[in-house]
């Protein structure tokens, strides 16, 4: 297949294969962005005079053509392809002459393939934001029906003080909507138009990047076209930011999950269509889930510090470098997003023993308490402490449930605050559902 | 010293010094903002009726004092105090007796640490964007001095198009910029207090965390308690993340004045106080500032990486594995605050040799403006790029500051947007200057 | 398709797809090592007495059938088969009824597909191995032929002293040779037989270990049967730290190339074919293979956090978060196995300007040696240093060819030591080759 | 104070500290190494004619004052001494005038810092072994001692099968005599001589490498003089990747203490000297050893990637970023040291309490030996499989001694194989003690 660069001599074969990579595969997630992106460019082509309002009607009927090609399978970019940019191009070229060679003026690959990799971006990131509201909603609703189920609250994996489910869901549920603020902040910077910056450094045309832009449903301009290719490899490294620390809550939800439904605990019963068994064992259930995210969230890690330190080395300008920044970025997204459906999948499907949760009380975890209510009446908290400290054999159990329920300052047991979550949740719902709304319009009206 | 949880046993002195690690030395930079939340919570106990007035009259005193007494260097904290909170509690009591051993009353050290380290966090994240916007300052200035200095743009590291000073350093700029909306988002979920979570699972006391909040300038509680907790690791990981791009924007910028002050270019010249020699070749000046700069971008991600991987595995609630995050915080953030003050003033040392930047430019550079140039002519684009590549001779060099200031599109050598930029500067400074002042004024109150 | 735990219920489909992962592509590599394991475990089985000779001769009928049909690539693994292990033994039992259902008695998939793994780390080890000798004497091969090249030596990026193009390349071929240490540690790791540990705590049956240890031409058994889970991911994350080396001394190498074939410098000249162009700047050849070496280090030493982080916390036994050691491992061997072979193509075929480097060399350059001169003729060093600092115009320039001839201690330019490298090089690939016979002489008697 | 590369100018003061950064502390680990490094040094000047026997007698003498200075705490590096090596030459200097500025002669900082580094991990390294093989010998004790006690085998956390705290100890004794092969390979990189190497490029005057190799005790002469400098940071990583499996094993080991120590398993208890308390919750004994075991396992895993991504895009030469790679060596190291002693002492301290280890055992626990049994009366293993496990109820308990003991076969629980551990412990510490004295006796030589 003829690579852009034709020019007169083949890449050694070994060479061509090490440079293409995994390209050829993982761009098939970017043929239809990438074809909104050229119709984009040649409306813009068109309004500065380089292409005829026919070569653009042409132009754009094909590329339409191949997104629905695409969506019947039926578009493939092999390897010798290079990547979806040249398929394209080529596939134009073959269907309509000149006009489909006029198509890259002022624009390079560099940035045809950021301007891919945004609109992947923004429609991921938008997903990721309404699968963790779903998940943090499951959380809350998982809260909301224990919160008077009390289990034994636990600090160094030891017995503390007395917790409840629903103190713990809530806990989970809070820290994935402080995430969703993460990706927004990284949406904010992944929501900004790269075209224009060509190779890296513009180009000597009038070129029009607003209304490229405004044609995309763009915030706006990402202004000083070396920033552009600079950014390669740094705002993918904002999102797996994010990704990891929703990541990380779910392997701490799973660490939970695991823990608690070991027999010894038995507060958690994980339903059989969740837990593959063992091929010599016949008497095993295993959370298998829950450790494959934890496994999950180490991978996502892993993506990050691989994509920063990528990056960090490299000077100012497009280096082919880039190219290995790809496969971590969707790794990073879809694992994220595949845990956050399974996960609100199976804590949705959790059975909790509310029964074994209230048994496995005893009078140690009620210490604390005992020592605050020596403290309320007089006794100075750290001589309460030693005088509790000295005998622990008089520490009484007490009812756990009227316990939680009797700790009702702000965020306590018993004053969960999951109203407030809730609206939260409606908040990051709203703010994603109209950042969708915004760009899509846009879309729908390039594509219809 | 007696440690705060003293019960009639020794600890082995291996397993002591192991547990204590470099805690009591890092703490240092706690000292004043422990005796704030101190102060803050003692007035709170004061409220719900668990101190007399002259109690946290007494109190507020001597931890004013001991904030006094460490600004001169007069407070300690020795290996066997294990963590300033032991030392200021030990003081406490060595001086009021009963009083100091009441202060303790309704909080853990679990959640004191964690406030303490929001305190820190907020000051220190603030200082940061004041020092990324000095830093981005300095960039603007200089891209505006140069904009009009030619040098040839790079892909690849090879010779690719006209670029000028000023385009790098408004990337460089811009992309500062786009960090501190990190730095923002971080803020945003460090300014929540967190008192009141006590161990993790809060107190049966009536406390009013509010109250605490307000005192400290907070913009809000941390609502779910167990939450708090499981934050701690949780936010530093999300302030790693933004010092991560701002250090990897720096050593963007090192690599490239590393690259451009090497005698083969000379675009650059280093004044000689930023260099230090060589021991053996007499004839050395070296870039180190710029050499550390971009190994430290690379001490700051593996902080990132551990701090994301040491609270990855932990199920719920305190774990002792927290405290080893207190120190990659404190790097990232020394190392990032370190790192923009000395390139803000290596960058503004910088002498710039525009004749040299000027002379090496040759016609190949051009090619792709010739490119253009046959295109609006009305040749299709791709085949405009043959002819170009089949006869590179016949490209012509071009007078390079013309060619730049010549392309005006958006973001373009001739159109940089610097005034945007530096719109966005103050943008960033009054935010900055908004948030600090909101606590400041608190805290002031507090310690009066 | 029948799972091997099957016992009355079904997965979920998202929890399936979720647990089963890129597992059963992955897992195509290890067909003919399945095969060849379950042949040496019926042998054992036989030998106890569970497996009669006309089973045993059944079963490693089908079981050589299955190599052949996957040699031919009509073998496959599906989803739904969720792994290797499976479809083999669903295939067996497909073709051999009850004979299949006795073949998985005494073992777990746990530890059946540590030691497909293991089996086929030992082959790719010594795939590297060679690889990396055939890389060493590529480098060899140059520095011979170019050890009267000079070239400008660097430090800080900066001029410092005579190097030469052998110099360099003896470098590098010293640094892979040190390497392969490593890889032969990591291969005395590998090179230990599990099978037996079945679910990680051994059988109830009298099985022989050292029966199936012996048929596979492992040096010995792994002898305690919950390390032999335990080492799953760790004798991995040991592997990648080796690769990891490896890739770092090519990334080295390539950051060399990618600098001295830019024209500032022009040392080397990249063949045509070795270099991809720019779709949209028509007279760019750029150093693609290079950069892609660069990042793909990266990648490796990402897999190699992963995996050490991925079983950092993991208490002792089998965990389904292993799984995902799999892919980093495969992706550390294939990536560090590519590079090698291109680096050993493109380094093959560097064209080195020798004049161009001899050009290079001025006065400053010389310094160093300047002062040498004078510390002969008996100044104290530290003053000859400050003279020929305080005068570098004095210091004349010189034939580098002479002086780094003339530079003839252990390892100089002018003594590099090649014979040493190249009877290393025959040791390492004797060792390999060694190695290699002592299991393929086992394997070929089992499969014959 | 003077710098070595004094030549008229100063540094800026905020340059200077960014530039120094924390080596004036970590070379006070140095001091001793860099004396005996210049002794040996002069001595190779002194065989080659530099200086006379009366000048090195002074220089020898000088250097054993120093180092004897250094023991007493007399001897500091200040900030502005930027290193080791600048206050021992200011210091000989101030003592010795001439002679002292005679000894810089045909090294740089770049070999000597190198030398001194080499120095320090072949000491350290050794006492690495040393310290794993106590930990080993700590864990072959436990598990001889409870060989015959029998715990519930987990895997995924579930309960699977029989198991013992010996076949638990035994595990982790093998995996850390595998790892002490690593750390062998590592030493054996480590114990090159570098000097000679100087700036990168080695020097125009005759020295005898060797004379300064066998002085110090070395191997062998670290041939290719770039190669040594290039090796900055790469033998640290490959130090770093032998120590991170070290504590990757300690953390497994904490793992499981923390679990089985919690009292809803009860297996251990932890004596009261090894536990810290709550300041808050009066009845915790908390496991912060284990805890902070595991943390500091992720910080030797992030300092190696650390050092590992420095380094990766360096080119040849000496660069000052690998300063930086000093401070992850010496934490790696020193943390590894520590956790191992530490947890030799708490190990040997666990308290097993036998009976309820016994207590925990339950029908299912012995369903796979079930499954065995009659796999022996003749049923094919996955009808056995079936069968159990559709009548779990079925399955009866049986004496957990019994049967641990009863499984026989390599490496069961039943023939733990110790007394190969042990073999190989004797063997680890020859090697060791055989290493150490190779060059202790040539440093005594040096040094008395």
């Amino acid at each position: 297949m003829a690579k852009l660069w034709a020019k007169g001599y083949e890449l050694d074969a070994l060479v061509e294969e090490f440079s293409t990579g995994e390209d050829y595969l993982l761009d098939m997630a970017l043929v239809e962005w990438d074809c909104a992106g050229s119709i984009a460019h040649a409306s813009m082509l068109n309004k500065i005079g380089i292409l005829s309002d026919a070569e653009l009607e042409a132009l754009s009927k094909r590329l339409k053509e191949i997104i629905k090609l695409h969506a019947k399978g039926e578009f493939t970019i092999r390897a010798a392809d290079e990547d979806v940019h040249t398929a394209i191009e080529n596939n134009l070229t073959d269907a309509l002459g000149d006009i489909g060679k006029k198509l890259h003026t002022a624009r390079s690959r560099n940035d045809q393939v950021i301007l891919d990799l945004r609109l992947y971006m923004r429609d991921k990131l938008l997903e990721t934001a309404d699968a963790a509201c779903a998940m943090a909603e499951t959380l809350v609703d998982l809260a909301e029906k224990h919160k008077a189920t009390p289990i034994v609250g636990r600090t160094h994996y030891q017995r503390a003080m007395p917790s409840s489910v629903g103190l713990w869901a809530g806990a989970l549920a809070e820290s994935l909507l402080d995430d969703i603020e993460l990706i927004r902040a990284a949406y904010k910077m992944a929501d900004q138009c790269p075209l224009g910056s060509a190779a890296s450094y513009g180009v000597n045309l009038d070129i029009d990047r607003r209304h490229v832009s405004d044609k995309l449903g763009f915030a706006k301009v990402q202004n000083n076209v070396l920033y552009v290719n600079n950014s390669r490899g740094k705002i993918e490294g904002v999102i797996l930011s994010a990704l990891a620390q929703i990541m990380n809550d779910l392997s701490k939800l799973a660490s939970d999950v695991i823990l608690w439904s070991m027999p010894e605990f038995g507060y958690f019963k994980l339903p059989a269509e969740f837990c593959p068994g063992s091929s010599l064992m016949p008497q095993k259930r295993n959370p298998d889930p829950f450790e494959l995210t934890r496994a999950r969230a180490s991978a996502v890690n892993a993506a990050l510090i691989n994509v920063l330190e990528l990056v960090r080395p490299l000077p100012s300008g497009y280096h082919r470098d880039f190219q290995d920044t790809k496969k971590p970025l969707m790794t990073g997204l879809n694992q994220t997003l595949a845990a956050l459906r399974v996960n609100a999948l199976t804590v949705a499907g959790l059975e909790v023993d509310r029964e074994r949760c209230i048994r496995e009380f005893s009078g140690e975890v009620f210490a604390t308490d005992r020592v605050m209510n020596l403290v309320k009446d007089g006794m100075p908290f750290r001589d309460a402490y030693r005088e509790v400290a000295n005998s622990p054999e008089a520490t009484e159990s007490a009812d756990p449930v009227d316990n939680i329920m009797q700790k009702t300052h702000i965020g306590a047991t018993g004053n969960l605050g999951l109203d407030l979550a809730r609206e939260r949740i409606d908040n990051e719902r709203d703010w994603a559902a109209q950042a969708r709304e915004t760009w899509q319009a846009a879309i729908s009206a390039l594509l219809e």
